[in-house]
Order: C-alpha cells, then structure tokens, then sequence
C-alpha cells in the first residue's frame, strides 16, 4: 500500500495534528477543557445532541413516545462538536465519554444522566414501557439487534465513514478493510429483513430506531453520500425497511431536532415544544 | 503517509485477499457457506465462544452466576474461528452476525437465540437478576458503562488492535487514529474509576465485566501486548480495578473457557461441567 516504510515505536506518541476532518477536536485524554454549565428547559427530560446518526436515535424516540401518547415532554439543545462544546464541564458530567448524544432525566428523585444512544434508547423504552416487547422472545431479539448496531456502529462510522469522507487522502487498505465490513453488515441486515418486517419479527422497536439511524439512512443516500460506492441496491430488503420507517411522522421530526445542516427547512437547531416544527428557527437560544 | 496515489472508485470492488490476518475469513457477504449443525449438551445454556475479549464476557458470567449459586449451568462449545466455524449454517442460525459468543436458551419453551456480547449479559443479569442492579440509579450507570464499551469495542478491537497487531505492514494513519482513541477511552475509565470502586458505583456488574473483558486485559498485557505503547501505568485507576477483577475466582474460570491459546494450564477447550476446570483436557468432544 505505501511506498514509505513506517516502523511502530516501543511508546506511541501523540502529534497534536493527525490530519483529517476533526483532528483538531481529537485528543488522547477525556476530560474537560473549559467551565460551562448545560442549559435547562422547563421538561423532564433534557437532551443534548447533534443529528448525526447517534443523535438521531434519541430525537426518533421522543417523537415516537410521543406520538404514542407517552408523556415524554423533552428539551433539545444543540451541541456544536466542531466547537468542542462537548468539552465543556456541563457536558463531561452528563457523559464523561464527551460524545453526542447525553441525556439528563430530572424526574422523581436526583437529576439521572444517561449517555450512549443505545443506553438511552433501553432507558426511555423501560421509563416508559414502549417500543421494547414484553414478550421474552421478542424483547431479547430487539436487544440482540441493539447491541449488535451499538458493536457494529464504530466499524461503519468510525471505519469506513472516516476512511471514506474524513481522511485526509484515500487510503485503500483502510477503505478495503472497512467497506468490505460495512457491506457484510448490511448483508446481515438484508437477509433478516427478508424474514421479517421490523427487526425483532411483528413489531418497529428501539432495534429499528437504532440501525435505522444508520444502515437505513447509508442505503438511502442521507450518510456520506455513499449509496453508489456501497452499490445498496444490492440490499432490497434494506431499503424497504429504510423507505418505510423514513415515511413515519415521528422519524421525520426527529431527524430535524438539532440539526444545522442540510436544507433549511430540515433544520430544527432546537426543540422545546412540539409547535416548534411548525415554527421553525434557525436562532438558539442556548 | 504514502507515495502511491490511491483513488477512491465510483463503486468498490472486492479483491478476495486484502492481506493481514483473518484476511481469509473476512468477506463482504453474510450467511453460511456450508451445512453444519451446533453441538447440544444436557445442561440449559449452550454457549458457542472462543475466549477472545468479547468471548470471556460469556465465560466469566456464567461462572459469575454459579458463584452466586445460581442454576446457570452450561455447555460451552469451542468455535475455531480460523477454520470458519462460525460460518456454517447452525452457528448462523444463533448469531446471524457470524461472530462468536453465541448463546441459546434451552429453558421453558422453544429454544432462544441470544447474540452479541453485550445482550447476552445483559440476557443472563434478567434471567437471574443477578450483576444488574435494581436501583434505578445503580442500573442506568450501569447500562451506560455497558453500552459505553459496546460503542467503543470496534475502535479498540476492530481499530487498533487490528491495525498494530494483525494488519499487514504498519500503517501510521489508522495506528495513531486508534491509539489516540484507545489512550483516550482508557482516560474516561480512569477518571470514573478514581471516583468509584466498580464502574457504577459500589457495586460490581455487567458492565465491569464487559469493559474488564476489553480495557482491563489490555492495561493488564494480557490483549495485544500492547502495555508499553500504550503506556498503561497512565491509568492506575484502571490498573487497579483490573488487578482486583483478575483475582476474582470467577474470572479466572471465565477466561479459561474456550481458549484454545496461551499456557497449558489456561486452557479449557470445552465446559461441561464445573469439575472440568480440575480435570482439564485439550481434547474436544465436539
């Protein structure tokens, strides 16, 4: 693959520029860098994201819950990672990993964070006894399919998404080694979803919210741009799925919640009420 | 990082070797590629694993819930992923995902599927309500720390563990883009663990066994040998934690299932039954 022989060091040593998109917010230490409290809205639950696909998962189950009926009332506030806004002090208490997105429950009792996209989608669906089966069977194919996108996600957006569209040049074996992985992955999805309409069998769950965000938004073209390279038609029963959640009320809305980017009337940079989709603002007032 | 061009192709192609190890069983597609059923024993559980990080979860938490006197008996079935065991039909059918552990549930009515690491935990801490706190605050640390190690295996495994040990030359993008991430996810464990004894707070878990599994054998040197590149002793928290763990019976147990490497005496090829671990033997019976 290279021409110029690298040979490993005994220590690695970190160069403060690596190169690529967000190398300046790429750091080898947690923590935070700066003082600065998390807003607070006057609901229950207080989100702080960014609709990348993580973030989508979360602004998704809001709006479902709601959409159920569920008593799910929530404030969404932006996170702008390009400014290192997830280094603030605020931020690192509500997910000391420093990713989008991060949750605050301030119901009964003491203030509870919850971080990970997959642990709020388990946290929201247990608060609220929705979108994850009480049948036995059931239930353990959602969270088998849960933490199967939660293990597989870094390969796809970590992987082939950097080596794809963030790198600093083109790199075959990186792009080999994570393409190949990403269409395997979407191959498994295929071939469930030739058996079954939603990923659990019967029944749209925390598991189709989760892959939705990603495998379903890659097969139709609204993630790195890579539905060609992909070659996605290859997996019908994906986008199948992927064409059917994409039309659902609460997956449109929650695609909008803190998104600054795309067209402008997708864009809705934060959400404290549900007629905030009708009145859209591109002002925060964070 | 390198003198040869590389040009990313409107649509990428598959070259069957694209070098390293593993780079034989690697492939774009799922499913099987020939006809082979799974072993069943007498006991309830029949585990299909080999004792890499995420093999050992499995392990450890049967022994684990024996510990705890609980009815968890099992089979444990070695899957010689080298010989591509994982890719015949009756191992497809448990983990359509081709990756081991793998998990069936022979108790009341049909048998159930459980596969990923992470939901198989989590599967076995409901079964026995058992290394999962009840309260709610005990529990929503911990499937944070769960899922939070779920969501960064693949920048540790599939990242840098491929890229400095099985990768096949040394490629310094991706090895300091995953060493940087891996020292960074060691810091977010440190910090948490020199506030607390176990990742949720007192009480040991699921999601210290998860994450033991992972980031305490790598600061132990027991993963990828990889303790002075990475300069380990920059988390004594983590340190600490892992030394405590490693001497937990349990996890000695854990870890001997399914190995088909390291020291003689590490080694159980197959669990039948809890003598088997002072009756040792290389052979299979599978």
């Amino acid at each position: 693959m290279s021409d110029t022989s690298y040979t490993l060091p005994r220590v690695w040593q970190w160069e403060s520029d690596n190169g690529g998109a967000f190398a300046g917010t790429n750091r080898p230490v947690a923590g935070a860098t700066h003082e600065k409290e998390l807003p607070v809205g006057k609901h229950r639950f207080q989100l702080y994201s960014l609709a990348t696909p993580n973030g989508v998962k979360a602004g998704i189950m809001f709006e479902e819950l709601l959409a159920l009926g569920h008593d799910a009332e929530y404030d969404a506030w932006l996170v702008d990672i390009g400014e290192g806004e997830q280094f603030g002090s605020g931020f690192v208490d509500a997910n000391p990993n420093s990713k989008i997105p991060a949750l605050f429950d301030h119901g009964p009792g003491e203030p509870r964070r919850v971080f990970e996209s997959g642990a709020i989608l388990m946290y929201l669906a247990e608060a609220f006894d929705a979108l994850l089966p009480r049948d036995p069977g059931a239930r353990t194919e959602t969270l088998n399919w849960l933490f199967w996108q939660m293990g597989s996600a870094a390969f796809v957006g970590g992987g082939f998404g950097h080596f794809f569209a963030y790198a600093p040049e083109a790199m075959k074996y990186p792009i080999d080694r994570y393409t190949m992985e990403t269409k395997r992955l979407l191959d498994v999805l295929d071939r469930r979803l030739a058996d079954t309409r939603y990923l659990n069998g019967e029944d749209y769950s925390i598991a189709d919210i989760a892959n939705w965000a990603w495998y379903g938004q890659i097969v139709l073209g609204r993630v790195y741009n890579a539905a060609e390279f992909l070659q996605v038609h290859e997996y019908p029963n994906v986008v199948r799925w992927a064409e059917e959640i994409a039309e659902r009320p609460a997956v449109r809305r929650g695609c909008m919640v803190n998104r600054p980017f795309g067209e402008p009337h997708e864009q809705l940079l934060e959400r404290h009420d549900a007629s905030d989709f009708e009145h859209k603002t591109r002002d925060r007032t964070g």
